[in-house]
């Protein structure tokens, strides 16, 4: 008997990479196409399309596909659809499952990057076993995603786990999505090229960093600065670990997680962002949830959103199957 | 056959009150004892075991009972115990549910009264059928609990839903809970009374409440006042409306519910309270949940309490049933 796979695609702005992946989390064969520089959103699926054929053809022998997830910024899960995306190039509302599943004859679901991640924590990550967590992702915003009693909330419109839009400093940053102070504006690659920069307009403290211009500057260079000494910068991851420390003991009092994972490119300034951001957690958060959440990186490395998006194919299916 | 009924018990500070109640929400009997003036846990179990077993005598010819629910301060769904109550007379934690399977030889399940008032709106209230939706519950404390994907949230340690303990303002009015600027200590019987008193210190407005002493002010009090043109009182209203729709807003970005419910003294402020506070949810939330989100008074009337705390027994057994 030929072994199951799921595809997980995983589109971003730039790029859309794809996995089949095994139920256990071997990715069998995977492909990439750009997103952008197609015509219309018909071009890109029959890129897209053609692409994923050719590796299925690869493996054909041996596997057999069992059904597709996506993961794709304002990927809504309710409605199957992409919605008004501003980091996608094509407009409107998409019905990207219908047309996937009129292509290739397999159930397909789709979800935002973020619920991805989750899924793919939960499934292939640390929260195994897990009934109640929280992914928290850090990549140019803030994303996130939660699990209680062993289920993701979508939410009734599909779009609920939108913790970088709660606010976080009142009257605060502006934030594209038109609020002011949004957590995202403070605890996020941008957020933290912000905070550097705020911190050189109200402070006197020396920095390397005051060099490069705000157009170039990224959160990159200011875990570099950190790490070399500035002080500056490890003031900014500083201020970044107590803001976010602040949100998740909110988080938490609400939906009492077993743990909080935090994964993107952020998380890779380790004790920089972990150390502020724990303490000001243990300080900020009720004494009922003392000492029972866990604050750790994402146990996942490898194609972590082709991992989610396949996760989200796998736990559908096994959704169904239950009844 | 007889019919089924389960038996709801609420237990408060002062009373404890209970009813025999059918799946469609009728009290077919009820009763109360003294939640004080014992000498210990087992002489009230004593108590309340025989106030039970009358009111079981005398509808025993038509009505089986199936199982027990109880709502109580500080209940804990998972560990089944009342845990270290501050506001109930006896100490440490007493494992409730099997002191009660062991008496009465049905199943019994525990909660705390904003779960239990969750689960009554739920299948007796207003959310009859949804999936997703919040409950605040604004006594002399601020409770809260949230359903997501058909199912009460109790989180990894059974005591999720403490949105009153989520910081509302910064550096904000000392807590009970030991924290400061939780939202309870803003939006709350208590919290309309201690913003009645700041504005007292604050202002010069004139207000027929400055006559109160500050231990004999309560909320009801500056209801009155407001409903008769007091502007100070008026305010207070305001004030409290604004701070609980940005909190709401915010927690609405987490979960996504179709609807927040409110109940509980507070509400009986009617538009006083719903005006300021819908305007300012409108102006706080994201986007993506802008005018998605009912904000809805309760639609129990009755007995709430041993509504909810049946409700909590019938969801259990309704869970078990479908494996």
């Amino acid at each position: 008997m030929k072994q199951s796979v799921c595809i997980g695609i995983d589109m971003g702005g730039t790029n859309t990479a794809f996995g089949f992946v095994t139920k256990d989390g071997n990715v069998v064969a995977e492909g990439n196409i750009s997103t952008t520089g197609h015509h219309n959103i018909d071009e890109y699926i029959k890129r897209l399309t053609l692409a994923i054929k050719e590796q299925w053809g690869s493996i054909n022998q041996e596997y057999q596909i069992t059904a597709i997830g996506v993961g794709a910024p304002s990927g809504n899960y309710r409605t199957r659809s992409i919605e008004e995306s501003a980091n996608l190039p094509w407009q409107g509302v998409i019905p990207f499952c219908d047309i996937l599943e009129e292509i290739f004859g397999i159930p397909t679901f789709i979800t935002n990057d973020a619920n991805a991640a989750t899924l793919g924590e939960q499934i292939y990550g640390g929260a195994k076993g897990m009934q109640d967590f929280v992914m928290v992702t850090l990549g140019t915003g803030l994303g996130s995603g939660y699990v209680a009693n062993g289920r993701l909330i979508y939410g009734h419109n599909g779009l609920a786990g939108e913790l970088g839009h709660t606010t976080a400093i009142k009257d605060g940053r502006e934030c594209g999505c038109g609020k002011k102070g949004c957590l995202e504006t403070y605890c996020s690659a941008t957020g933290v090229k912000r905070t550097a920069i705020e911190l050189m307009a109200t402070t006197n403290t020396k920095s390397e960093l005051r060099d490069i211009p705000y157009n170039k500057l990224t959160s990159k260079d200011v875990a570099i600065a950190a790490n070399n000494g500035d002080k500056l910068a490890q003031q900014v991851f500083q201020i970044t670990g107590e803001i976010l420390g602040e949100a998740l003991a909110n988080t938490v009092a609400i939906t009492g997680p077993e743990a909080i994972f935090l994964m993107g490119g952020l998380t890779k300034a380790g004790d920089l962002l972990f150390n502020p951001l724990r303490k000001s957690f243990n300080k900020s958060v009720m004494f009922l949830f003392k000492d029972c959440v866990n604050i750790l990186p994402s146990a996942i490395d490898g194609n972590v959103a082709i991992l989610g998006a396949a996760a989200l194919a796998w736990s559908e299916i096994k959704e169904s199957n239950n009844g």
